[in-house]
């Protein structure tokens, strides 16, 4: 075996944090973005290395600040797949706030059959007694922010916030556009197009959570 | 309440994973890959919405194969974060593989501390054991792509494919660069750049397990 020279990298996570937001500062002109809704923008940006989705984000002017003040008071977070619950960090939560996930449900099969859409959206079904106050965290699937839609005009009860990040060729733009245009007079943080995931669903969540790690002491 | 008109969209899972496909068929240029990458490729696209990935991609030629039939032989699958395990479709594995995720083993903490690296780094040197002839995702973190590559450097058995796809600002670029320039001669299949995440590291493993629904009977 040949000896290779050893690598350079960074190796202390408080100087990788620094240095991620640092860069994120300097290329996405934050200052466009109301304060409330800074932190959210950054760790957004953070979870994807994409600085240019900042230009695409759509929200309601109390969506950061109403979505912060839920977690507070201790409302659950809605998400619509496992990999969204996963990047919550549980320790962040300021109220050891619930995180569901209904899609593995296993009643979710035949709902769907008998909804006549995907899983994900009879995953949301399961939301009902939840959604009232709550965050809402999707990060995947289109279905799910479409049938949360005809819910709420269905008549439930409105979350606290939605973060709406379903990503994808088919639906993905659309259910955010509908989202965005806001009918329903919902708050709601989204990113237009097909980009979106999981990872920033969870950003999401965790920036209206805890904001910044240097906010936090 | 104003009584709102229904919304139209697709609701027909089959439906719109065809579309989908279809869509990165039509945009991604796909004919300038191998046809064992082409499955790969696809998912990649499908799970970031992001048709351009492609011409960003850095792979060895033999690495969906290799990592195929490592699969098929009942190799484990190591991720950097629960995210990446959560996006892996565990009924698509071919032989029940192991998904391992050592990033919360309580040894870990101690462990960077004793190694001057991150938890993430810390991880992989749990990792041992698993590493020979391993299909390895890594969707978060540069520093455990980095780690990988230096006990790779320190004579670690070899995994039969790396998927790398850490994500970010800081380390994101460089670890990726350092797999593609490939002095190891392991198989790999990487994103250049700062994007990546840990939905393309599971849309890589569950490439390289099932390829594309419609190659599924």
């Amino acid at each position: 075996m040949t000896k290779r020279p050893p690598l350079h990298y960074i190796r202390e996570p408080s100087e990788i944090y620094a240095q991620s937001f640092a860069t994120v500062r300097k290329e996405a002109r934050l200052d466009r973005f109301d304060l409330s809704m800074q932190p959210l923008v950054t760790r957004l940006i953070h979870s994807c290395g994409m600085v240019e989705i900042a230009d695409r984000l759509a929200f309601s002017p109390n969506a950061a600040r109403e979505g912060m003040a839920a977690l507070a008071a201790g409302a659950p977070v809605l998400c619509d797949c496992e990999m969204v619950g996963a990047g919550i960090i549980r320790r962040y939560l300021p109220t050891d706030n619930q995180v569901i996930v209904t899609l593995n449900d296993p009643s979710v099969p035949t709902l769907a059959k008998d909804i006549g859409n995907t899983r994900s959206a009879a995953a949301v079904e399961l939301w009902r007694d939840h959604i009232d106050g709550a965050v809402v965290a999707i990060g995947n699937a289109p279905t799910a922010l479409f049938h949360l839609l005809e819910l709420l005009d269905q008549g439930w009860a409105k979350p606290a916030c939605i973060l709406g990040f379903p990503v994808g060729f088919v639906g993905a733009a659309e259910s955010k556009a509908e989202l965005a245009a806001n009918p329903r007079g919902c708050n709601f943080i989204a990113l237009r197009g097909r980009k979106g995931g999981s990872a920033m669903a969870s950003a999401g969540v965790n920036a209206l959570a805890a904001g910044l790690p240097e906010d936090r002491t």
